[in-house]
């Protein structure tokens, strides 16, 4: 089964077979400058890599089908029963964590809800602005309600989307088409000077502006997540930094896979952290592309794919 | 003398005539949301505000000539040898401290310095670049020295600033005049991937831009002291910010006047912060417009005003 080690190759001390573990597309290898780091997660050797789609070490695939190499997928290659993973890629879980709840917290999930715990850091009863309500969105809320921060702003141009953010603790929605100023101003307004913290989660290059200038001077800190397209250009003036406002971003929400996934987990075996919220279908192996609809169509927020039918 | 208090209106009881004091261009009325907040210095009541030229209150002005009021200069109108200001803009620091060394705490000095120890904060051992070495910019260098930096690199377009800078902790100079691609790329080639820390202190905006893009990715922090143009744009990929560089500015170093500049004062008398390096001229005030001069031509850093010939 997938999350479960089945051997380990030569070398692997710190896996053994029947570990459960998360697969995650990005590594640590607890030897280069970013994972001695305390601040990033950004490992030099398996930092993702889209492209490679061999083994780091020999260059070679794992996989074939009638001699015919395989590539791997995103480092983890895991649309299969059993696959073949570097160890660094593997966060090793505890044992009684349900598999088919804890699996979603190797992507998104975790990026959302550490772009919030981890990057913005919300003190109690601060007001959180996050703009995008998709799953990575929602998971940065789940990190708001999780810091227990007092006010929950959702920005979204879908209006469909502030009814599913209630239950993630979303307390105020706005629809930047439904004003005619820019979103950062209206905000600015209703929170008598901005709000302490904002993620934005949308991948719009506009957003990101909006979300980094409707915090509040002083102190207010917005954090990036959303994947912005190769011509974009963020553009501000200067000036919103010297008034003390900061801005940061973030890759998988600054977890280190191995060092941080396990106690993501824990989180959720405490009933902290409410994983079953963004699961939303279930579906067997064999309907695959009736997943990839539902991801496509925006309909719904995680789809598990269930190994055994 | 205009350092020490020599009477106090109604109210006034943190101060008593005596009390060596440094008056602050911006101050620290201790009830607004800023001044209760750990990480703003931007009170609301008395952030700087160069037109007002009277008292907040009574909105008069305190000094006249002939009948005639004049108006206050920055809420401190120092160029005087007595003057009225706010309480909230006067800090109450050691009064074994030398005010003729001292005095020069209260502005640009404190501002480099806070911008590196309370903002870029580096680690012992890190690499620190300052982009602009003028006053602001070789005291962030001196924040950079105290802080432990082990590679501290100044970078100006004016190369006769290397010499003066040594005496501040600068190891490696870069003009970026020198080179032609953007100095941002200079620096990344010669620190192995980015600085640790940068702080510019310029108030040009491709200096800016170039300070933020070349920290470390997963680390790095950019720090703006520079005071932009008003047509100015800092702009920069997205993809940077995901890459886990933060970008920060800050006004007064982040001091907080009353609760913070009294301490900057200790670090000079136990002989750690070197303010001496900073004087560079003494005039008496009859020759005030000698002191504009040297300023106007960029000559030396900080010129001392004697009130007693
Ligand atoms: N930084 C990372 O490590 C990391 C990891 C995973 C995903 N991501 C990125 O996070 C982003 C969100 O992912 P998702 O799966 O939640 O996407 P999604 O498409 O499900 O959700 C995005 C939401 O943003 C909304 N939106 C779009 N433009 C907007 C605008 N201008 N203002 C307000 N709302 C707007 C959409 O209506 C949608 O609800 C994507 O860009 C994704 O690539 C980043
Ligand atoms: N944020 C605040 O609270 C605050 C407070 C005081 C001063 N300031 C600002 O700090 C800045 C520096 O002040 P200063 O008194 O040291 O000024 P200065 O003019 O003495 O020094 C500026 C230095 O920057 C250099 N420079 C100019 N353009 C450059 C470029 N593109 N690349 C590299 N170097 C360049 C100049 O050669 C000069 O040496 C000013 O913009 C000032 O307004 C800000």
């Amino acid at each position: 089964m997938l999350n479960i080690v089945e051997s380990v190759g030569e070398g692997v001390t710190d896996l053994a077979p029947g570990d459960h573990v998360l697969p995650v597309f990005t590594g640590e290898c607890k030897e280069c400058a970013h994972c001695k780091s305390e601040e990033s997660n950004m490992c030099d050797l398996l930092r993702i890599n889209v492209d490679r789609g061999v083994m780091i070490g020999d260059g070679k695939s794992r996989f074939s089908i009638n001699g015919q190499p395989i590539f791997h997928f995103v480092g983890t290659s895991t649309f299969s029963e059993y696959t073949v993973i570097h160890d660094g890629c593997l966060a090793k879980i505890n044992p009684e964590a349900p598999l088919d709840k804890v699996c979603v917290l190797s992507c998104g999930i975790s990026t959302g809800l550490g772009a919030t715990l981890n990057v913005a850091k919300p003190a109690k009863g601060s007001t959180v602005a996050i703009f995008g309500l998709g799953a990575v969105g929602l998971a940065a809320m789940e990190g708001a309600r999780l810091a227990g921060a007092s006010r929950i702003i959702g920005v979204d141009v879908n209006p469909a989307k502030y009814e599913q953010a209630k239950k993630f603790g979303c307390t105020d929605f706005v629809n930047p088409k439904d004003h005619n100023k820019p979103v950062q101003e209206v905000l600015i307004e209703m929170t008598n000077g901005g709000v302490d913290r904002s993620v934005e989660c949308t991948g719009n290059v506009n957003a990101m502006i909006s979300a980094f200038e409707c915090v509040h001077d002083g102190w207010g800190v917005a954090v990036l997540v959303g994947v912005p397209h190769r011509e974009d250009q963020f553009k501000t003036h200067p000036m919103n930094f010297l008034n003390e406002k900061t801005l940061k971003g973030t890759f998988f929400g600054n977890y280190k896979p191995r060092t941080d996934l396990p106690n993501v987990v824990e989180m959720y075996m405490k009933k902290e952290l409410e994983v079953e919220k963004f699961i939303t279908h279930s579906v067997p192996f064999s309907e695959i592309n009736t997943a990839f609809d539902l991801m496509l169509k925006g309909e719904g927020l995680r789809c598990i794919m269930r190994m055994e039918e």
